[in-house]
């Protein structure tokens, strides 16, 4: 069987092919312009691959409850061209295939845990610092929906004493996370690219302290047995033992969890699958589909 | 078939008798004195009511690893007559029945998902706020337990700017929702108990903006499609109200979901089984168990 997977991304849409085995047979990236642009590109592609399914991951927020008529649907998104597109319905109409939606970071949440770096956990999270923050929330092996989906990148975090920019950049919340602790709250506090910092600039003091609260957050929330760290920001590696150091600290033993006060290094990991997490965690979405 | 229930706290033993429908046959209640003085008269209450099922709803930390050795045992408890003390295999031992064991707070979210406040809803999170703060956070129907189980009360925050008191009281964390805001620490701000206070006094709008952050931050990371809060403090009714609209405010528009846009008097609500949400927990616990 040969299974379509769609990672759209704000800037640009993965497209894969997988076997059942999970195999990539065939992938192409498209940029992300406008629906009409882009959408009958994304379909020439799947109809010429004949797929038999169809997994996507997307950029949301999205409607994911599956009792809406607008399941599957784009809402509220600042990108005004893929506002309330009924992304799910419109692929399932022109390729008449089984197709499953969830948003990309549950997607990639989904393949850490079932391939990845949380490989045998039934809970844990993903996150991806970037641009923005976003994470996937995987408890008991599925992806959590409830009301809509986690947004983690809005969760609001104690600003650190010595941050110029406490209150962080976020048009619609003071001190959350994202605006506290994505790649362009960094660049702000710097006045440059933060990818041309080195290690030692202050700006990575502050944001081990965010995403140690972060994790912190997460911990006392819902008790991932793992907690993988993607994304841009975390290329830089180093501060990756910078958080967890933080996140023990802040914790201060009262977690007493063997894998987070003696075993850190394995609780708080990186990505096994990047850079398709995303797109493995559709093709897993579209293995699953059902008519 | 008589089903035993017991909810398991710090100053009382709350047990239920109970019928496989939830009516409530006979209850009594014994205080929590240590184990050696405690659990005899545990076990003869439930013995003389010849019980079948045996569900428990505790006091944490506890080991709820099936998985564990000490599955079912009281962990880093500051009551140290109870520290590692084997709660689960103690009764299931004299009893000699199916029994099953949950933390109180997910015990009382069981019920209030399934018979209470968050009638029919899949995803909830039910807070108790009152000497100190717990959560129970249900997940597709089930509590979530992952590494150990939530403890939201060590949720950290960002201190209100107005706060006399913006470290909080909490022995372990700096800022931590219980810290900030269980009974105690409104108590010590005010310099008198919290329970004599006018409505009017300013440590209750601080108690509202933390409050609020812990609501957004319950939404931002699990969406709940209800939150219950209940406990002592929350007997202070018009909290309520200005607890929902402060969450409104500090979402600010970005959670585009009618229930909290449009409807969050009806998001944010009182528990239904006060004061016996955790007793009744417990029960399905019980009437669940297997051997």
């Amino acid at each position: 069987m040969r299974i379509g997977a769609l990672e759209a991304g704000g800037t640009k849409m993965v497209l894969g092919i997988f076997d059942e085995e999970g195999r990539l047979l065939e992938n192409t990236k498209l940029p992300t312009r406008s629906p009409e642009k882009t959408m009958p590109e994304i379909i020439a592609f799947f109809e010429e691959q004949g797929i038999e399914k169809l997994g996507i991951g997307t950029f949301g927020p999205v409607d994911l409850r599956k009792s809406s008529p607008d399941y599957g649907t784009i809402t509220a998104t600042p990108k005004l061209d893929w506002r309330n597109y009924p992304l799910l319905k419109t692929l399932q109409e022109a390729l008449q295939v089984p197709a499953a939606i969830d948003t990309d970071v549950n997607a990639a949440g989904l393949a850490e845990v079932r391939l990845g770096a949380a490989r045998g956990c039934d809970n844990a999270v993903y996150v991806t610092i970037g641009t923005g923050i976003g994470a996937g929330v995987i408890i008991g092996g599925r992806p959590v929906h409830g009301l809509m989906h986690p947004e983690v990148g809005h969760m609001l975090l104690r600003p650190n004493p010595m941050d110029p920019l406490p209150r962080g950049i976020c048009p619609y919340h003071e001190s959350c996370l994202e605006g506290l602790a994505a790649g362009p709250a960094l660049s702000k506090r710097a006045g440059a690219d933060a990818e041309n910092l080195p290690d030692s600039d202050p700006v990575f003091t502050l944001e081990s302290d965010y995403l140690a609260q972060m994790c912190v957050n997460l911990i006392v929330t819902v008790s991932p047995e793992k907690i993988v760290l993607g994304g841009g920001v975390m290329h830089r590696t180093y501060l990756l033992d910078r958080i967890r150091k933080e996140t023990v600290r802040l914790l201060n033993g009262y977690i007493q969890a063997p894998e987070i006060t003696a075993r850190i290094d394995s609780y708080i990991v990186i990505p096994e699958l990047y850079p398709i997490s995303g797109l493995i965690g559709a093709w897993l979405l579209g293995k699953e589909a059902e008519a």
